[in-house]
C-alpha cells in the first residue's frame, strides 16, 4: 500500500554543526536500509527547498507510523501524508 | 528532469454527465500516449479525494508547460508543480 | 484499518429542493448500507455546521477510495483524510 | 455529549530527554484514568505525524475545558475542538 | 451552556430582492423567537461587515445543531462554532 | 461603544513558574478592577484551548487601546478585534 | 473616530456593462457625498489591484456600519475594517 | 509617491527592559524627524493590537527601502507594503 | 522604477470560445505594444500553471495602474504587485 | 532554463552582528560570482521588505538545488521556486 510523504526538515540553527551530521548520517542509513528493504519506494529533494518528496510501500497505516516515526530527523520536520491507490487510468504496473 | 505535479480536478456541478464523459475519455488518451511515451512517469489517486499525483520526465521547464496545458482537465483543474532532482540518499537508480 | 474522514457538504443554493431531496436519501441509504457492513464504523454531525466527522474501517487506500467516490454527494463536499492506527496509550479494544 | 479533539504536540527540540520522558509517562496515566473513566472514549495516532485524534465524552463544556487543561502536555499542544452531535443517519447506538 | 456562532452572510448576488427580503424576514422572525425563548442570548453586527456575532444558551451540541440548521439563511452562510465556559478571572454571574 | 476581543495566550515555554504565577495574578486583578468599572462587560473561556472571548465598552479606539496594551499578558498573546455595533433583529437592550 | 477600511471590489463577470457603469456611478455619488461631508477622510487606490484603502471619520461603530453597508458596491465587496487611534510617536495634528 | 505601510512590532520576550526603551526611542526619534521632513505622512496605531499602519510619501521604490530598512525596529517587524495612486473618486487634493 | 507583477488567469469556463479567443488576442496586441514601448520589460509563464510572471518599468504607481487597469483580461485575473529596487549585491546594470 | 527564486532572510535576532556581516559578505561575493558566470540573471530587492526576487539560468533542476543549497544565508531563508518558460506574448529574445 503507497504513501506519498512530504517532508520539511527545520533544523535549529543552533544546532552545533557536528551535531548535525550525526544526525544526518544516521537519517541516511535509516533511510537505506528501508530503501533496500522495498519499503521505502522513492525518495527526491524538491530543488531549491528543505523539501522532500518520498512514497512508501507498506503494509498498513500502523507500518507507516512506525517508519516515520523512527526518523532519526522526525523531531525536526514537517511532515504530510497522502494515501495513494491505483489511478484507473495508470498503464504502469508499479503505480499501485 | 523530472517534476512531480499535483492536480485536483473541480468539474462544474452543472455540467452534462454525457460531456464530462467526453472529456474524461480524452484526459485518459492523452495521459497513456504521454505514458506510454515515458514522458509521464507515475501516475497516482490520492485516496478519497479528486486529487492525482504525477511525476513527469521532461526535457525542461518548456516541455513541462506544453504537456500541462494540452490536459484536456487543464481549464478544470487546480495545479501545483514542484521540480525534482536526486537526493543524495537515494538508493534507487530512477529517482533521477 | 482505520481512516477519519471529515466531509463538509456544499450543495448549490440554486439545485431544485426535490433533486436535493433524492441525492440525501440516497446518500442516507448508502452511508447506512456500508454501516451496517461494518465499512462505515463512525458518523457524527459537527454541531451547528454542514461538516460530518466519520470514521471509516478498510481493507486499503484503495477501498476507502471506492467508498468515498460512490458518494451520492462526493461532487458537491469538500474532503479530508487522515490515516489512523492504534495510539500506545489507549485502553479501548476497539481503537485500532 | 461528544467532542472531537484533534492534539499536536511540540514539544522544544532543547527538552532534556528524561524531562520529556516523565511528561509523556505522566500524559499516558491521566490518559488511561479517563478512559477508564468513560469519558475519553476513543485516542488515536494520525499515521506519520505528532497529531492525536480523540473522542470525549463529558457532561459540558466546562467539563471539557477541565480535562483538557490538566493535560501533562497541554502547554506544548495546539488543540482543535470541534462539538459533535448525532447524525440522523447514523445506525451506531454509540454514536451520541 | 455557552457556545459564541459567528456567521457570516452571503446571499447570490442574483437572487431577487423580494426573494432575499422574504428570507431576511423570515431569519428576523425566527431569530427574536428563540431570543426571547432566552436561547439566543447575545446577538451584535460586525460594523462595516456582513458577519454577525451571537452567544447561544442550549441544553447541548444537539440542540445547537437543531437551532444553527434551522436559521433560514443557513444555506446562505459561513459559520463558526466556539464552546464557551466560565473564565476563572471573570464576576459577572451571567458569563457562564 | 462594544468590541469583541479575542486574545490567546502563549506563554514561553521556558518561563520560570512562579513568574508565570505572577504575571497571571497581575492579570487577573487588572481584568476584575475593569469588569468591575464595567468597560469589561464578557469575559469567556472557549473550552478546550488557550483562548479567551471578551466584550468590552468603551469610549472611543483609544480607550480600547489603552486597556488592551495595559493587559500584563499583553506581550504574550494574540490579540483579534472586531468592532460590533447593534443588529437590527436584536431584542436585547444590552446589545449595542 | 478614524477606521481604516480596505475594500476590493469583485463584480460578477456576467454582469451587463451598463449596470456596472450605473452601479459604479452612484458609488462615486455617494463616496464624493461622504469625502466632502468630513465622513471620508481619504480614499486611495491601490496601484494594480481591484482594491481600494480608505480612512473614515465617523462617531462611533454605528456610523460606520451604516455609512458602508449603504455602499452601492456594498454586495459585492470584500472588506476589511481596523479601528485606529493616535500612535504616541505621531507629530501630525490629523492623525486622531 | 504614496505607499501604505503596515508594521506589526514583535518584540522578543526575553529583551531587556532597557534595550527595548532604547530601541523604541530610537525609533520614536527616526519616525519624528522622517514625519518633519514630509516623507512620513500619516502614523496610527491600529487600537488592540501590536501594529501600525502608515502612508509614506517618497520619491520612488529605492527611497521607500531606504527608510523602511533603516527603521530601528526593523528586525523586528512583520511588514506590508501596497503602491497607492490616485482614486478617480477622490475629491481630496492630498490623496495622491 | 520597477514592479514584478504575478497574474493568474481565471477565465470562466462557461465563455464562448471565440469571446475568449477575442480577449486573449486583445491582450496579447495590448501586451505587446507596452513590451515595444519599454514599459513591459519582461514576460514569462510559470511552467504547468496560469500564472504570469512580469517586470515593469513605469513612472509611479500611477502608470503602473493605469496599465494593469487597461489589460483586457484585467476582469479575469488575479494580481500579485510587488515594488523592486536594487539590490546592493546585484552586478547587472539592468536591475534597477 | 530559467527559474523565478523568491528568498526572505530571517535572521535570528540574537546573532552577533559581526556573525551576521561574515555571513552577508560570503553571501554577497557568492551571488556575484554566479552572477558574472551567467548562472543568476536578475537579484531584485523587494521594497520595504526582508525579501529578493532572483531569476537563474541553469542547466536544469539539479544545478538549481546546487546553486541555492550552497547559498551562505540558506540556514535563515524562506525560498519559493517557480519554473519559468517562454510566454508566446513575449517580444523579447532573453525571456527564455
Amino acid at each position: 500500500m503507497l504513501f506519498q510523504v512530504q517532508m520539511t526538515v527545520k533544523l535549529p540553527t543552533d544546532m552545533p554543526s557536528n551535531q548535525a551530521a550525526e544526525i544526518k548520517a544516521k537519517e541516511k542509513a535509516y533511510s537505506q536500509e528501508l530503501q533496500h528493504a522495498g519499503k521505502w519506494r522513492h525518495l527526491w529533494r524538491v530543488a531549491g527547498s528543505y523539501e522532500n518528496v518520498s512514497v512508501f510501500d507498506v503494509e498498513d497505516n500502523a507500518e507507516l507510523q512506525e517508519i516515520i516515526s523512527g526518523l532519526p530527523l522526525f523531531p525536526y520536520m514537517e511532515i504530510n501524508v497522502k494515501p495513494l491507490c491505483r489511478h484507473p487510468s495508470s498503464v504502469h504496473d508499479g503505480d499501485a
